[in-house]
């Protein structure tokens, strides 16, 4: 790698103070959407890594490349559009670097560990999943994307998935949405957990307690499914948050086929802005998660075996025809 | 794995003698497409493999997994529906196995093979492809997806894709076709150069001499360009044949731009079959490679080290509204 620049020359390209710069990089103190996403672009662009001395390890370092390890089934990485992006980014990254990228995906109680060179890139880990915690203390070089389950100690990198969740909310309420209903994605996965527990809060603090909610997997299907059900719990509903653009486009087409307007009769809102986002009808309004962003930082932090820095990077509410 | 079928009870499962299901495997005498379907679909359902000893090297079998080697671009893995397919068949039989698979994108300078583990599948290997001539002596267990170019020596696992260029000529004659036009794939692939043979060659011993060629790289986009380049150069064709359903899809494109109707000025047909054959307006005349079961056969015959066969599978004109 080239010369690395200084947290200095970093605060200077995001026009902000070196202080500032340091504790959104500490992530220690809340700082304004803005302002870290100036820092964040910065750091991308720059490639400034805080050091850590590696404690009695060498940094597995470019030479033997990364493995993203997909804790999801074989054909999901070609349905669910995150991946594609997720791993898109990460690979331009690691051919800047002139090394390679392997991609597997694996079952929880897969018997990969002895295969896997390099350092690793966890994305979907969920809770007792016992390959990644079984990597934790493998010595391999590891980073997770998403706050990791509490059963594991990783360093990550993640959106601010609670933001966003918040941001949907405030999004409802000030459009005059209160009854609102949520389909979550899988509870054993922080992510899902986090955008859920965002829009709840947000709600419950505006007066909003009761929030029906109905669990899905992340595709359209699911989401079909999970608006059937909350539809008979909870008819009255005027708005849905789904944790996922996918779904928030089952949803769409299960309320159409019960003759709901949308956004007339019930706001719809998803999250990540996708591609598919621009293509739903009416078009969808979404939390647009940074994916190529978060891909890039932690795939520069995993090449560097930097382990000090956990990088939160913020969503943003894109406004369109559902919502 | 399990006691393997003998060849005998392979040739009774596929309904043929014995004598035909050797034919068949040894790919030394032309027989029938239906004939060879029925002898693989007894292969692919029974996982018969002719045995050859191994020279001086224990096979690498299951333990230590597959990674499937692509030699293209990471993002054509999500663009292109063929890799999808391939890698969903052949993620089925390694968990059969009860074993892993990784999948990496290589350039032709990719120093990728150190970190190879397992065996390999290789797809989509070029003449001069200097990793690919490298891991022809690197004492790895490969099997190459499609007849490897002349400077690769590997067992592989193919499709007839002159046979399927020669049905789409056959058809277009059929339908009174004359002035043929085609897009080719990228020629230092064999799959492309045998397509356009299988065409060319069947439309030529049918006094069809001139067959004009312009060339893709199977995306939609390049099938659009070759479309309008055909369109100067040979203005009064009344057919076109595309080496990839997307370049076909590409090519129909073209053609409503030009106000040529298709089918009644230009029919158009494609190779693969892929699912967006039946989403084109019209839904597309094209040629089926059963991907599928290549890649189920290959990803068979690599776990269990077999070098003996090169199985060529059969392909299927599927006619539907475009020719």
């Amino acid at each position: 790698m080239s010369e690395q620049p200084t947290l200095a020359q970093v605060a200077a390209a995001a026009g902000v103070s070196p202080a500032t710069a340091s504790r959104v990089l500490t992530g220690s103190v809340r700082v304004s959407t803005s302002t870290r996403r100036q820092v964040y672009e910065a750091v991308s662009r720059m490639g400034y890594v805080r050091h850590r001395a590696p404690r009695g390890s060498v940094s597995s370092g470019a030479a033997a490349g990364v493995t993203v390890v997909v804790c999801d089934q074989l054909p999901r990485l070609f349905t669910e559009p995150y991946y594609a992006r997720l791993l898109a980014a990460t690979g331009a990254v690691v051919a800047e670097h002139g090394t390679h990228l392997m991609v597997t995906t694996v079952s929880p109680t897969s018997s990969i560990l002895p295969a896997l060179s390099g350092a690793v890139l966890l994305v979907g880990a969920r809770e007792r999943h016992p390959l990644a915690i079984k990597l934790c203390t493998s010595g391999i070089t590891v980073r997770n994307i998403g706050r990791p389950p509490h059963d594991l100690k990783l360093p990550y990198t993640d959106v601010d998935n609670r933001d966003g969740g918040r941001q949907a909310a405030e999004h409802l309420l000030l459009t005059g949405r209160r009854a609102v209903a949520a389909i979550g994605g899988p509870p054993s996965l922080p992510a899902a957990r986090d955008r859920l527990d965002g829009l709840v809060s947000t709600l419950r603090e505006a007066g909003v307690a009761d929030v029906p909610v109905a669990y899905g997997d992340f595709t359209a299907a699911s989401g079909t499914h999970a608006t059937q059900w909350l539809l008979r719990h909870a008819p009255g509903l005027d708005a849905i948050f789904a944790a996922s653009d996918l779904m928030a486009a089952g949803a769409i087409q299960a309320l159409r086929r019960a003759g709901r307007r949308v956004p007339a009769d019930v706001a719809v809102i998803g999250f990540d802005d996708a591609p598919l986002a621009r293509r739903t009808n009416p078009a969808l309004t979404t939390v647009r998660q940074p994916v190529e962003e978060v891909a890039t930082i932690a795939t520069r932090l995993l090449l560097s075996g930097t382990t000090g820095i956990d990088p939160i990077l913020p969503t943003e509410l894109i406004v369109r025809d559902s919502a």
